[in-house]
């Protein structure tokens, strides 16, 4: 029974979502030359460190960024304990239904919602709060819960890169905490392999009841050159592979494609307006360009939704 | 032969380079009772979170801080590259070698100095010339390279928690880069488990060539109340065991002990001026005041170095 085992082990067949096209074989070439001991392409365990933005690479992220969603909706649920937040014009407008107002106040419109809704209150509550409405909230497409919106053939690969000794980091523009509240029971990813936008945080003492307060000023904003930059602070090692949807992915991607050796760079193309959502530039979310020209150029591999995908989502029928 | 190997393995004895005294006693029955399957205390391996303070708790810290020496000495070799220096009173002052004008710039003296032999090259340059200092660089009193003035005692607790499936991170007021230089080589902790103090980094595209480029910005002050807001920001989880030597730590280690369920607090208390050094308070360096205190009070672990250390270096006999 014994020797059987390993047989039976090596003989399923890893990443089953994944069509037996370019990005499968391109994955598993690689995964297969850095961790065969002896091979020049040779990578220790330790540093098998593999990187993945969230929105729109591990899960959706139209009709806009499921944490935007989720500062909408705290808005209004909070709203009638925060009396103040009509002291605020773009706030007000929001409130009272004023659409062409808000629309107006553009970005920072939007990240005073997050600012009202994301701090003020301690990591723990806010996780409470994003875990209460990762709970209840649907998706206004496919009336499925957020957390089921995540692609089968990323879970796929996170789990096939952890089984071959990869250590799988979520590395993304989402803010940390929100994402910490679902990463682990959604993609066995723990907290501290989370690196996100963060939130100056403050410690209080409290009278030997210590809290940690989230301010709404910005500590870090994770896209762009923003993501190397973390991971050079947080995680101090050189990614070997990169999957990213965006040009806010670019520079992650260029970052651990400038390392020496054998290294991976991904992208998910989102092609499949029937079983997803189709788009690339421009758009407002996830616009993919200058980091899709880069790719072309550099043989990155491109998943085409469309083809490479067997399933999209794990409620998607074989 | 296989029959024999666990019960092999389970009779050495943990933490040889303790004595059987309070602290050894409190450290082992911690980790019995959280590792218990079935026990009320029982943690479960991915929260078994262990938090170490570096300078003066896993490794000496006198006469200064062993990266304010680094800094000094840097200081000296790179100066002729730097003429500018001498353009800045306080710098023109160590270069000269006048200590009077330097030493009544205080701590504003030493940031210029940390300043500019850590910034303004990239964390990559950085680490070369820290690994550089550390290779050849002797502890004024010891003689001996500051990587074995590490504490053994302090060795085999990270060890034999890690053995017990607790991941060990550093989190010290210590520049991130700095420690990363050689926390895996004599600690055994990766370089995603070390957090510290650090400049505010950026990245640069280089036409194809990037790097990240350490700026004299600092981003976060690792001391004090830092330490549970970095915890907070970078692990995500609160720690069930801390380990400090000074006031530094004490934040550290009241957001450890205000967790639900069993936790672990200890403190170095450098009481072996023979062996090691002796001090607590007042001290310029590693200042052990409120926290002894706070340790007395709540009743965590205070480790007197002169009584339940058998050895203190790994280079002292046995």
């Amino acid at each position: 029974m014994l020797a059987l085992w390993p047989t039976f082990m090596y003989a399923a067949e890893p990443l089953p979502a994944w069509n037996d096209g370019p990005a499968k074989s391109a994955i598993v070439s690689f995964v297969e030359a850095v961790t065969k001991e002896g091979s020049d392409d040779f990578v220790p365990a330790a540093e098998r460190i593999a990187v993945f933005d969230n929105d729109g690479t591990l899960w959706s992220e139209q009709p806009a960024y499921f944490q935007i969603l989720f500062a909408f909706d705290e808005f209004k649920r909070l709203a009638p304990q925060h009396p103040e937040w009509k002291n605020d014009p773009t706030l007000k407008a929001l409130l009272e239904g004023d659409k062409k107002t808000f629309a107006a106040s553009g970005e920072n419109g939007l990240l005073k919602v997050v600012g009202v809704t994301h701090t003020g209150i301690s990591t723990e509550q806010f996780q409470a709060n994003a875990r209460a409405w990762l709970a209840s909230a649907k998706h206004p497409k496919t009336q499925k819960p957020y957390t089921e919106m995540v692609f089968q053939p990323m879970l796929e690969l996170l789990a096939y890169l952890r089984a071959n000794g990869f250590k799988t980091y979520i590395v993304s523009g989402g803010e940390v905490a929100f994402m910490r509240a679902f990463a682990e029971a959604v993609y066995r990813v723990p907290p501290e392999q989370v690196i996100g936008t963060t939130f100056v945080s403050q410690f209080h003492d409290n009278e030997g009841q210590p809290a940690i307060l989230r301010t709404p000023k910005l500590a870090h904003n994770n896209d762009g050159p923003g993501k190397p930059e973390s991971i050079d602070a947080i995680i101090g090692r050189r990614p070997v592979l990169a999957f990213g949807n965006s040009d806010g992915d670019l520079q992650m991607l260029q970052w651990t494609a400038a390392g020496k050796g054998k290294r991976f760079m991904g992208l998910v193309h989102h092609t499949d307006a029937a079983r997803e959502f189709a788009y690339d530039h421009p758009s407002p979310i996830g616009q993919l360009d200058k980091a899709l020209t880069q790719a072309t150029a550099n043989k990155w591999t491109v998943v085409d939704m469309s083809k490479e995908w067997r399933r999209v989502y794990p409620f998607d029928k074989e």
